[in-house]
Parts: structure tokens; C-alpha cells; sequence
């Protein structure tokens, strides 16, 4: 069940599972591409604008992309007191940097990607999202971030994973080696992101996830935030830390700079976000 | 689109708006009776269970409904410091008051349905909500609830609106007339709870329930709730009350004999959930 008509309509729809999906009517099957890794696609959608899809699944799509881009980002960002180095793992869609940018203090921000057709289509396709690739603060670097990350002899202050999910070319972003060179990359407060799952599709892989964190770094705990387009409509990010209390409150002074520029993201969102439902906190405890 | 075949599979298909919708696949259409007011159908889905559906609008699936029966519930009935009369409004398919009876203080619920065969099919094919019709506290009233609460004379302490969406017989219940009853029929510290819609589908409807309910209310305020099967994932609640401040913090005591029985509500949830998104919060401040 991939694209399909209905009542001479065009509709791409996402088996977020085998048996559930989203269905969004296409108005125009924009670009297709097979890279070397995965088939890149873009939809221009009725509902929520243009979509980019991997392997026919939904990456971003410009309606609701901010609350997935802006909470990955600006939560270790404005835990850390002054985050001025920061590595992004994938993220070809460029939505992270974009994010990155709005912080005054940033210095450098090196983004790491395997597909340079990823980054290509987003250019090309996605200009609203793929808007910081040219900022002066901004490295890309076109290569596998496990390989990356081994040989790194730079120290970041935050890293934000912004991986696919755990099938095809990112299952070893989700693995403990990768999270154990990730913690030598990091500065001595450094703080890591990364997106898990939905808690009621991938309540296994988000505990197993929080586990392998907790037994790496010196916090770690999990976030939510609410994207439309993803499996559920309510995501799970996890952070992790290496001297920082993942507590720390949120800087009014840096928020008050960036606050114009953001329709998800606000102080008590980003307090609130790390309150999980019932189900999920129990599974939580009983891992 | 509403059944399809897809590669030789039965899917039912939701349309959220003309673009957007949930796809499930579906083991057997179980039931499906028209009464005089709605389409009443029942499907037994592979990833949520059995789905009710009014009009071929999903109501609740046994798998997700937790999350919109105990917010809907607990967090007004816990904001009220000894909650004895609890009015359901809607609510047939006898969720709400599954949850209202696991609250020792509770003395009667009256729950007033226009609809007698949404109560039927419940009973029949989704026992395991519609649980509680036969408690001794529970009253059942076959009536339009817009008629019902002009004439009541009895005070409730809680009232809980558990509508359809506003189109169809459900329209009145999100009129200004009927809340100025309901304020009417609350007692001294009554609160009322009532579901509104997806913050990013129904925006404008939020931001004109929570102005009609400020109007009326001494507070008002919309917390929100994460359900898979409902359109884009999230719910916007709303809450008003006549004297009580809805910032009124969650008696451990009470909660403590709750929790075991809960999925999805506990104290940091009922907090949190009202911490709105920057677009949600910025859409209230301009109206």
C-alpha cells in the first residue's frame, strides 16, 4: 500500500505500521531519485506542503516540521549555558541547522551526513528547511557519521542525532558503540538528542534506547513532542548528558532572542515535554 | 473514501479533513446499525482493537481510548477537591464513566445520551469500555442533553462534555447557550471538561471554544491529550470553572488510589498537559 487512487485521487499513504497509516492526498509527485542509499522522494501535498520521503517513508513535511526540528534542537541547546560547537548526525533535510543558526552563541556547527542527494533534493526541493547550508558557521561533511565520529579529535558541546529509524543505513545510530564515541566526542558538559519512536508503536526500542543512554552517559531521559505526520502524531526524543543536570532551566535571557522565530518550541513546552504518560514512565521503570 | 481494498485487504479510511486521514486495516466489520440520529458502526481493527465509528467518524478504539477517557475524567475530578455529582453529557459509548466510578468520593453520575443504540452497540461489542452502565452511583437518561440541562435542577459538582465533533446532532453542544446552562447547573465549585479538537486541524474552533468559555467561566483554560487514532494525533481539551482555581494542584492522597488503575493519567501529566504549544498559545493571545 504505497501510492493508490481513490475516486481518481492521488494518494501517498504510509504504513506506519502493517495494519495503520496515514493517508495524504497528493497534489503533484514532485521528484523521485534512487542514491546510493535510499529512494529519495518528494510530494507536494494538499494538507501539509511538501513532503520528503526515504524509502517511502514521511521525513518532513513544511506544515508541521518545526515541532520535530525545533524541540531536537533547542532542548539541549538551551540546557547547555553556552553551547558554542555542535555536530549533527543525517539531518540532510537541513532543519537542524536551520534551528542551530538562530542561537547567538553558536560558533561552528558540523553536519554530518552519508547522502549528498539527500542534501541536494532538500536544496532544490525544501528551501524553506534547507535554508542554513550556506551559513557562515556551517560545515557539511558527506560521509558515514560512524566512521566520522571514530576518528573526530574536535569536542562538541551538544550533538544532535537526527537520524531515519533503525532499518536500512541508520541502524547503527541507534547502537552503544555508536552512543560510547558520541560521549568521547562530547565537551565535559556536552550533551547529546537523537529521535527514538512512538510510544505506543515502539515502546520496546524506546526503553532499550533509554537503557543503553543511562548506561553510557551520566543522565539521560526522554522528551515528546507532537508532529502530525509521523507514526502516532507524538514522537519521542531522547538526552542524554555528560556533567549537566538535564533540569537545568532553560536561559530567559537566550529564549527572549529567539522566541519571535519559533511556532513550537516555548520555555514551559520544553519543561513539560519531559512528563511522560502513565504507560510510558511504568515502562520506564520496569526495564 | 471510507472502505477500500487494497491489495486484497480491507483497510477503513478516516478523512481528517479532504486531504488527510488514518488508514486501518481491518479483521471484520462487526456491526453497523443506523438509529435516528448516525450511522453506528463497529470494526475490528488489527493495531487498535475494535473501533467505534458514528458516521464513519472514529469515536474510540480499545487500544488508544485511555488516553481521552482519564484526561477527559481525572483532571477536572481531581482539580475539585471533593467531586460527589458528576453530569456526562454524550459520552455513550460509557468510557467517562468507567473512569468516574473508580472515584471513591463519587455519589451519583447522571449521564445524559440522545442516542439509546450508541449505548447498546457499546454494551454489546465494546464491553470492556462500556462497563459501568450497571453501577449502583450511575444513572443512564435517554434525552437531548440541550433540553436535559435547561430543566435540571439538581447541581453537579463536575460536568463532562463528551460530544461528537460539532457537526450533526452534536452542533448545539458547542454553542454559547448551552454552556451558560451548563455554568447554570454546576454547584458553587463546579468545573466542566469538553473535547474541541486537533490543534493543528481545528485552530480556529479551539480559540473560539476557549473565548466562549472565558466569557462565561471565572477560568477557563485547554490542556491536551495524545490519541493515535484521532486526527493528528493530539486533542485539545477544554476545562472552565465557577469558582475553583484550575491551577488547584492533584491531591496525592485521592491519586494514590487511582494509579494502579490508570494508562496514561498521573499528576505530572494532569500538570503538564496544560503547557500549550508557541502556535496554540500564540493563536489564544491574538484572539
Amino acid at each position: 500500500m504505497t501510492d493508490q487512487v481513490f475516486d481518481g485521487e492521488f494518494w501517498f499513504l504510509e504504513r506506519h505500521t502493517p495494519d495503520a497509516g496515514l493517508a495524504l492526498k497528493v497534489r503533484e509527485h514532485i521528484h523521485t531519485r534512487r542514491s546510493r542509499f535510499q529512494l529519495i522522494e518528494v510530494f507536494d501535498t494538499f494538507e501539509y506542503g511538501r513532503v520528503l520521503t526515504l524509502d517511502r517513508l514521511i521525513m518532513v513535511s513544511e506544515r508541521d516540521e518545526s515541532a520535530y526540528h525545533e524541540m531536537l534542537t533547542h532542548v539541549p541547546m538551551m540546557i547547555h549555558p553556552s553551547p558554542r560547537r555542535v555536530l549533527v548526525i543525517g539531518g540532510g533535510d537541513g532543519g537542524v541547522l536551520r534551528e542551530l543558526v538562530k542561537h547567538d552563541c553558536l560558533q561552528r556547527a558540523v553536519q554530518v551526513e552519508i547522502d549528498r542527494e539527500v542534501v541536494e533534493v532538500c536544496r532544490e526541493y525544501l528551501p524553506s528547511i534547507a535554508s542554513a547550508f550556506d551559513h557562515p558557521k556551517v560545515e557539511l561533511v558527506i560521509e558515514d557519521a560512524i566512521r566520522y565520529i571514530k576518528g573526530v579529535e574536535e569536542r562538541f558541546d551538544v550533538v544532535i542525532v537526527d537520524s531515519t529509524d533503525p532499518v536500512g543505513p541508520a541502524v547503527d545510530l541507534f547502537g552503544e558503540a555508536f552512543y560510547r564515541d558520541v560521549f568521547a566526542a562530547l565537551s565535559s558538559e556536552g550533551i547529546v538528542t537523537c529521535q527514538i519512536g512512538a510510544p505506543i508503536y515502539d515502546l520496546d526500542q524506546i526503553v532499550r534506547m533509554h537503557g543503553r543512554l543511562q548506561g553510557i552517559f551520566t543522565e539521560a531521559a526522554l522528551f515528546l513532542t507532537h508532529i502530525p505526520t509521523y507514526p502516532s502524531g507524538v514522537w519521542t526524543l531522547g538526552i542524554a548528558s555528560k556533567g549537566l543536570s538535564l533540569s537545568a532551566q532553560p536561559s530567559d535571557v537566550r529564549y527572549s532572542t529567539l522566541r519571535d522565530r519559533l511556532n513550537y518550541y516555548n520555555s514551559d513546552i520544553h519543561r513539560s515535554s519531559f512528563t511522560l504518560p502513565e504507560f510510558l514512565h511504568r515502562a520506564l521503570k520496569g526495564s
